[in-house]
């Protein structure tokens, strides 16, 4: 059989459609490959491989992905019965377990794919790398002292490594797009709606977060993005339907487009160091050589520094409310000695905000979105770099114990490119067309109008084809 | 030229298409019955005769209702320079103005309406009649001792008197549904995110809140949803699209559907009142006779009693919040002298939820709407009374002084059969089909599925065309 570590969901699938190989193969050698660099990425917190290799022997659903094996982020995409941390000691040391599978994972199964377990995640995915004290860092392929990325860390680390082709992961305020730009992968956040929260997460609580995977290939980002998108019973909201398949917008022509581009942070956090500026250059180049109008150009809303204080504040909420959400899970209320020094002391924050401020930083948030999104009036595209800078050693977010938020200010200037569009609700992906001297992986980030991940996906075919990636391997890979 | 005084929006468009009456001709005569009749009734509280006047004179867009009159809420869709007080004495006395104009304005301009004024509502449309302390009382066409419902209180007494064959409404809780029940009027409240908000509301901060219109008849609410439907820029969300459009629902064969019918209210509010029970079950027998199922059937969920408390904090955190929105649009802190008891009251209570109580809230909200709408796999609608006793007469609500709160608590006995597809953002409609020996009128409530107007429509027309209320008077008209 040929070697499958780098082909990609696509092409396993295919394997099986032809019965070239069976599911079975498709999921032993997956395990195999998890045994031998897992212990180095620590990618996987909660494996399940006996049980998927018996899965993979038994009957599968005839989905598309038949027989190809994933991961699953530990935060959300819940299922039934199985360990649910969130990166959370407290969770980890009761042995939680998720009392019911969401409407995603149910789509996945679906599909076809066969779990192998779950990814590690930092404490409740609040930092842009996967160092959660519970489950220790996950390590990049592409230099092992280097940050995956985060919040999505494991599933990114497990998908470059080569373990699996997909991995899910989510975004909320770049929780795809980071880890896929610092381990040289595709990271689509789609439309808010465009993907189910359901029955653990709502559209109005977790309003900024939307739900796909991590790939290596744009046809394989499009292909579980049409097994996943559509509404179920119970949203609130939805996204407006894709008008034909998105796996039909890859090596489709977008014609001519208008793209603007910035290398500066939106909320005036700066330029972008000279490896991310030029990459994004670099990307203006390619995109122009393929004829579209590429200008330095971008929302004049973006420079506005209230999105700043919108953030933190969503942010220092959602953590409060989730030490009430886990507590009530776990019968106690949870005290500072139960979670990480950075997570406590923004829940703190969080429990002197009230209710109607929250209402109000909505508002804002919303006047913000509408600011921002009548820039797309006049282009198709705005280009960016994923991050403001290459994938930073491990540790450097850590932060003084008495000042744990200084790491976390500190993040945000490693991430000032993303948490705008999960704001807005836009569709954004980043791309592996980049890398530094010294090879690790950059990303570039383009970012479409509402509901428009069919035109991100037919540009993002374009770069591929005309830069492709696939042939490159991480220093650890299976 | 013919009475046009309860002629449909539709007929009186196409009397314009046919060369039959001008746009000037409608207008004046649309403002000769606001000088007739409202005197008595109390709709308008800005009028804008004058410019109406001489806008029919001018250019008018070719919109499919050319000339044709419309009211506006004074709740919503703000018009740039004009009069929005919301029923507060602070915005009133300050002589407040709107500084732009909203989406959803700008349809009604674009469909050719020329707006006549703003209609009464009670202060921040908190209560279900029409009463605010600084403009006083609607009243009712049908008995002008009752009340109009509320909060468009003031929209549904002028369509309902003849002085304009459509007026705006929005419905938060009920404020379409509730009036168009109390005046005889068609009343729907479309899917959550059907029509725009922005950019004075918000899809997250209002949330509960959809914009539609009062109508006397099925195919105008159908034709009005027509220009008034879709996304706009900014939207955080959207609702799926119509198949076609919903003006040719009316007409059209629902075929036989399965349709539970309830008179007793959702969270253990008790049984509706005889004349409203007798409402729908008469509905029910109507609904037999031309081919559907009908049975005693309702979703469970909706007897859960902690829907009074999702909608109570949703509220009192709004209030909380308006009085800051406001405040700043004044410039000014707003103290209990600026508004009514009520408000005051209810704002207190807001100030006292913390935003991660919020964000629960929001959860449970979710989690209610999901076990709610499952009923809906089964079923394709819900049959009930619209209100729980038929037009109260005015002041019931108005709670002594030192305990504002009673009114309130009061009202919502009056109220219980809407709010609750507020929460799950379920299209559901009023329609005029009884009257009380005395001759006042009786709403029944159908609710469909997420997204499914269209079905409403169809049943709607049915309805209409099997038992038809265009003929019908009331004691108070142009």
């Amino acid at each position: 059989m040929t070697d499958l570590a780098f082909l990609d969901a696509t092409d396993q699938a295919e394997l099986v459609r032809r019965g070239e190989a069976s599911p079975a193969e498709l999921v032993d050698a997956a395990i195999e490959r998890v045994r031998k660099v897992d212990p180095e990425l620590n990618a996987l917190v909660h494996p399940r491989l006996d049980r998927a290799r018996e899965e993979a022997r038994g009957a599968l659903p005839e989905g598309p992905f038949r027989g190809v094996p994933i991961l699953l982020k530990d935060r959300s995409a819940a299922m039934a019965g199985e360990p649910y941390h969130e990166g959370m000691r407290a969770l980890r040391d009761a042995g939680a377990r998720a009392p019911e599978t969401s409407v995603l994972v149910h789509r996945f199964l679906e599909a076809g794919f066969v779990v192998l377990g779950r990814t590690n995640v930092p404490e409740l995915g609040l930092l842009p790398t996967t160092e959660p004290e519970a489950y220790g860092p996950s390590r990049n392929p592409w230099h092992p002292g280097r940050t995956t990325g985060g919040s999505s860390g494991g599933s990114a680390a497990a998908v470059a490594a080569g373990m699996v082709p997909v991995a899910h992961g989510n975004d909320g305020g770049g929780s795809i797009r980071i880890p896929a730009a610092c381990c040289g992968l595709v990271g689509l956040k789609p439309t808010r709606g465009r993907t189910p929260l359901g029955p653990e997460l709502g559209e109005l609580t977790d309003f900024l977060v939307t739900e796909l995977a991590l790939t290596r290939s744009v046809r394989d980002t499009a292909a579980v993005l049409d097994v996943l998108q559509g509404g179920a019973p119970g949203d609130m909201y939805t996204a407006p339907p894709p008008a034909r398949p998105y796996r039909e917008e890859v090596g489709s022509e977008p014609g001519s487009l208008r793209i603007g581009l910035t290398t500066d942070a939106p909320a005036g956090l700066g330029p972008a160091a000279p490896d991310c500026a030029a990459a994004t250059e670099d990307a203006g180049r390619l995109l122009e050589s393929l004829g579209h109008r590429v200008e330095v150009a971008h929302p004049g809303a973006l420079d506005d520094a209230g999105l700043v204080e919108i953030f933190t504040v969503l942010w220092q909420v959602m953590v409060a409310f989730d030490l009430v959400k886990f507590g009530r899970r776990l019968g106690r209320d949870l005290g500072p000695g139960d979670v990480e020094p950075l997570t406590w002391a923004l829940a703190e924050e969080g429990r002197t905000v009230g209710a109607a401020q929250l209402v109000d930083v909505h508002d804002r948030a919303q006047v913000f979105t509408r600011r921002t999104v009548a820039w797309w009036d006049d282009f198709d595209l705005l280009l960016t770099p994923t991050l403001a800078q290459p994938p930073v050693p491990l540790g450097s977010f850590s932060g003084p114990p008495d000042n744990p938020l200084e790491g976390f200010l500190l993040s945000a200037l490693f991430v000032p490119f993303t948490p705008a569009f999960n704001v807005t609700g836009q569709p954004a992906v980043s791309l592996p067309l980049h890398e530094t001297a010294e090879g690790l992986p950059v990303g570039v980030q383009l970012v479409a109008a509402y509901g428009r991940e069919d035109l991100l996906l037919s540009v993002a075919g374009q770069l591929e084809g005309a830069r492709p990636w696939a042939g490159r391997r991480p220093v650890v890979h299976a």
